[in-house]
């Protein structure tokens, strides 16, 4: 039952229409990581720099997330990212990215890491990803890109995804990684290329779910007060790849990937209702599964056959 | 178990990547009655001209669709569109529009089609809408509109939505209509100018439907093979609306509208797998109840709390 991530360690600067953060802890291992901790044991593996301090690691340890593989690049700044949301906040405006550590991080696993039996590479250059996947033991692996890589990076891209188990893209990354417009159709095609599971995200629509026994949808839990979209994808894979993890002991069934659907969702709507990860910290395990069952009254209908004129 | 829908009758032409057509039968209220029927009698009121024959009567008349209310105008030619959709079928462009007798229709109904229990009103000019549903005696009325009608009669569009039951409308028309681009704040606005049902469509992902007791969502039915999505927002109108129609003598129930979201949904995805309405001229009973099973098996999903690390 454990998890390791690699991904980014970052501070993020956030403007929205009713309010502003100069300074969040944030990026994509800390994201999933807060997440997956309700689920696993959760090593981040990531750099960071002279900047990140006791109340950063404070953070991640009061959520029970291993930091010890956590890298501090002596002199070095932590990933820097500034960004504003429109009222709509499915529109967002990149104002300021300092790579900083990042820019060169070569992950290097410790021994428990690598032994961890659950892996989640989130987006970094893919032959990052492929280099970790070879080193981790992990028996379920997940990857994480975006559109970026598809354009510099496609071959070393369709080469990490063949390695791994699993696949949590956007929709319009699997469209232009398949070049297919069909959801289906596209999940098929990158089955074909490695990953026996396919997760693609819609956002404010929801997400699904394609594996070899067929397609599971859900709706993204309503939420009226959405504050901070950022880093509701990691969340999301958090949560999904954390309740793997949490059964690894178990075949992983199309079942099981459900409930994993569920409460990435579920952890998802819960991470975009404050700034950064303020929400993510106060968060109960009751609340969790409060949500689920939610979610669930969201979705449920009864499909019984009635009389019809045929 | 009677209803009437009021809208336009057509001939379309449509070309995708893979073929095209010259002369479907089309039209709002063709493709809303065309499911409805599996469910109610349907009337359909709508105008036609003198190109409109035996043939496209007999389509109507093959699933029980009654036609005294079609209105024949003498020397007229029937509503004519012509589009395009590239291979991404999200993508559409609109070649020629004739409104011909659509231009000056004025709907008239008749005692049967004003005693209806139902109604739907497709996208028609407010006023229009307006004076039909004075009109009707239907307990339950249904409306449809587009963007355009709020850019250009927007006073008269939230006059005609304030006298109906439900909305039925795409996500992009609900934010628009509401200034609001949380869908769950803007479906709250739409309850507070009248309908208590607000339906929004996400075309692939999905639709929501927001009422007093909530919120359901509800995926797309996975579909592979998507021919031809002209009028398949008015195939799933009709399947929503056509089924409160069957069971206009009981209680319209949150339940009920869940089961008739799942049946305009499993309709919607036949609709698109062929050209104009060529699938549903073929389509069974027990096609229908056995994909909103299929639909179920896509949505559900374990629901019982599993321990958490708090």
């Amino acid at each position: 039952m454990s998890l390791t991530v690699v991904g980014s360690i970052a501070f993020d600067a956030v403007q929205t229409e009713t309010g502003k953060r100069d300074r969040l802890l944030g990026g994509s291992a800390v994201h999933f990581s807060l997440a997956s901790s309700f689920f696993a044991d959760t090593r981040v593996v990531g750099p960071v720099g002279d900047d990140f301090g006791d109340e950063e690691y404070a953070a991640l340890h009061s959520r029970g997330v291993i930091t010890d593989d956590i890298e501090h690049v002596p002199g070095g700044k932590t990933f820097f990212w500034a960004g504003r949301y429109e009222r709509d906040v499915n529109l967002r405006h990149t104002l300021q990215t300092d790579l900083n550590v990042f820019e060169h991080f070569q992950p290097k696993l410790s021994e428990d890491a690598k032994r961890a039996d659950t892996l989640f590479l989130a987006n970094i250059q893919p032959e990052l990803q492929r280099s970790v996947r070879d080193s981790s033991q992990a028996q379920f692996a997940a990857l994480d890109s975006m559109n970026f890589w598809l354009e510099s990076a496609r071959e070393s891209l369709e080469a990490a995804i063949a390695d791994v188990d699993c696949l949590i893209v956007n929709d319009s990354e699997a469209k232009q990684l398949t070049d297919e417009p069909n959801l289906v159709r596209a999940a098929q095609k990158i089955m074909e290329m490695g990953p026996r599971v396919v997760v693609v995200k819609f956002g404010e629509y929801g997400a699904n779910m394609y594996t070899a026994d067929g397609v599971f949808g859900i709706p993204a839990y309503p939420t009226a007060d959405v504050v901070d979209p950022t880093g509701a994808g990691d969340t999301f894979a958090g949560g999904f790849v954390g309740y793997v993890a949490a059964h690894a002991d178990e075949e992983i069934t199309d079942e099981l990937l459900r409930r994993a659907m569920a409460y990435g969702t579920a952890l998802a709507s819960f991470n975009v209702e404050a700034f950064g990860t303020e929400r993510m910290q106060t968060l109960t395990a009751e609340e969790v599964n409060d949500r689920v069952a939610e979610l669930q009254r969201v979705t449920v209908f009864d499909a019984s056959p009635v009389p019809l004129r045929g």
